[in-house]
């Protein structure tokens, strides 16, 4: 049965990729050696490690304007201390959007100060804050631009005097934006990008070596930079398939195009949720709202064992809402195709009749 | 045309893992989803999580004895700083065998002090020093089992009243030792237990929480513990990989049988080594020899080519020594077959020969 698959993560990648992945690791280019058994100073990975970071440049718009991508280990939850280590040496000024937000917070303040500018922690971040102000004096601004768990998506980012961090760990790649606005980008690679197990680092040099503090090696983004993030051995496979995933996109036209189909399907099930009397979306604004994951809930909770039982006879995966929000939440990622939404509308429109 | 893999790591894998994890890719557990697309919070990952735990624990003779096993990031390099992060306080005591010993003490420096006990630094690391005395006031021991660069193995480890560490990236499950001797074992698993990205640490819980200092939540223990290593999203496929290939050798018997199996390897390498005349052994003191890498020289540097060109007509990869050794190195984990250091010997008989 064919499945359709709204796991927030890791979560759906191509077809095509998850085919040249599985070959890769009987066979890689013909070698009758494995991607995983071969060294990563050799030849054929230097090149995969090589056409990752520049694939990811390249759609990011960054190519040669002072930015170099590193892969490194560790997922977003090792950002949270790294962006720190690198950057802040007084304070630093943080937006509170969830879960995400706040540990990056939690993990900053036992290196040094930090102010939160502005939280939407008491309507249990159903929005995104706007008209706050950036003190000019941080060493660094950082933000959460989607947040997975609540279903909201920054639209607007604040012009700043100081760099911007920005963790786009579940909407990078999914929709344009001036890129060049940021001084550092982080993503785990298991949304958009790959499988987990490698995250990416785009970050503009001339921010980093300004705090006196010794960084340890594994945290210095500029120990990985210097050794082309090859420092030590990389997640091979989880770079690989990153690359192959970053192809993939760029083969498809872009970010351009992948952002119009994933408009499309957002708007699809945004307009299901809004119409179906049955359902309602948890998060009230509509500017705030996440086209990667969208988060309702049922009014009625009597509905849930039927609506539950459909969605598993449609052959459809990882709808269940993360445990602070409760619900539902379908991720629509750049790989999940409009059929998918398409079904799980029908589903809804379904219990709708029924009801 | 069948390849011979001596690759110091990335290494080889057994077959049938490769296989399986290609499968898996493709098709996970028959769920019509691929293992690197489903949520790691999943009932079929969570599982698989829990087996590699347990499996490691088991090979190692250290279930149910106060230990606990973590699949956690960012290789060997980061656990050398994890280590001092966790458990120094006011001084450690390190051996100092090689390379990674070397970096093992470069990032504990950045936490406290560090007491060289012994090093093989003037000898270019080419044995392994002994009657050394471990300072009991330190507040652990830390040495490198196996030395993949200089192609030397510790066979004896001191009783200690402090804590020991040890770094086996390189032999763990390649030898029986008694485990309990040690409080934190740590391994890189791109050797003898799977695909690079992802690290085992095995630790016994009362060594820990003994320190000052506030954790980094990504460098706590602890917290990898109170979240069975699933704090943040572990490499799902680099963890699946190491669970085939400690299922792989639990099936084969286990630590004792591959021991054996290893110890014909490297005997078969080094009488050969021994025995040729146009070639010497890198590591002088015979007990000293690791049974993972093998690193020798040709005497006569003008045969270099031919026999390059002819270890690659046999399909002999990956025998270039280390740059701070030159030669060759032969890794032998696990997985290699003993026909392919069969072939390797051949191919260095056939020079002597024509020589």
């Amino acid at each position: 049965m064919q499945k359709h698959n709204f796991s927030a993560g890791p979560c759906i990648l191509p077809q095509s990729v998850l085919q040249k992945s599985a070959e890769a690791v009987l066979n890689f280019n013909n070698s009758n050696l494995s991607l995983i058994e071969i060294s990563h100073r050799s030849k054929d990975f230097v090149e995969v490690m090589e056409n990752a970071r520049n694939l990811a440049l390249e759609h990011l718009g960054l190519l040669n304007k002072g930015y170099q991508a590193l892969y490194l280990q560790g997922g977003a939850s090792l950002q949270f201390l790294m962006v720190a280590y690198n950057l802040l040496e007084k304070k630093a000024a943080y937006l509170n959007t969830g879960t995400w937000s706040n540990n990056a917070i939690k993990e900053a303040k036992l290196i040094g100060e930090v102010v939160e500018v502005a939280t939407s922690k008491n309507e249990n971040f159903n929005f995104i804050p706007k008209n706050y102000t950036v003190p000019s004096d941080a060493d660094y601004f950082h933000c959460t631009s989607n947040n997975t768990i609540f279903g909201t998506q920054m639209q607007v980012f604040p012009d700043t005097e100081i760099p911007m961090v920005c963790d786009m760990s579940s909407d990078i790649f999914s929709r344009q934006l001036d890129f060049s606005k940021f001084d550092l980008i982080y993503a785990g690679a298991q949304k958009n990008m790959g499988p987990s197990g490698t995250t990416l680092v785009v970050v503009k040099e001339n921010i980093l070596e300004k705090v006196s503090r010794n960084i340890p090696s594994m945290l210095n983004y500029k120990v990985h930079i210097n050794k082309e993030s090859m420092f030590n051995t990389p997640s091979v496979f989880a770079v690989y398939v990153s690359m192959l995933t970053l192809q993939w996109l760029k083969d498809l036209g872009g970010i351009p195009k992948i952002e119009k189909a994933n408009t499309t399907k957002a708007q699809l099930l945004y307009n299901e949720i809004d119409r179906n009397s049955l359902f309602e979306g948890f998060v009230p604004n509509k500017e705030d709202r996440s086209k990667m994951n969208a988060t309702f809930n049922l009014k009625n909770e009597t509905l849930k064992a039927t609506f539950d039982e459909q969605l598993k006879q449609a052959g459809i995966n990882g709808l269940n809402g993360h445990r602070s929000v409760g619900g539902y939440r379908a991720s629509m990622y750049n790989a999940l195709p409009l059929e998918s939404v398409q079904i799980l509308v029908d589903v809804m429109q379904h219990l709708e009749k029924q009801a």
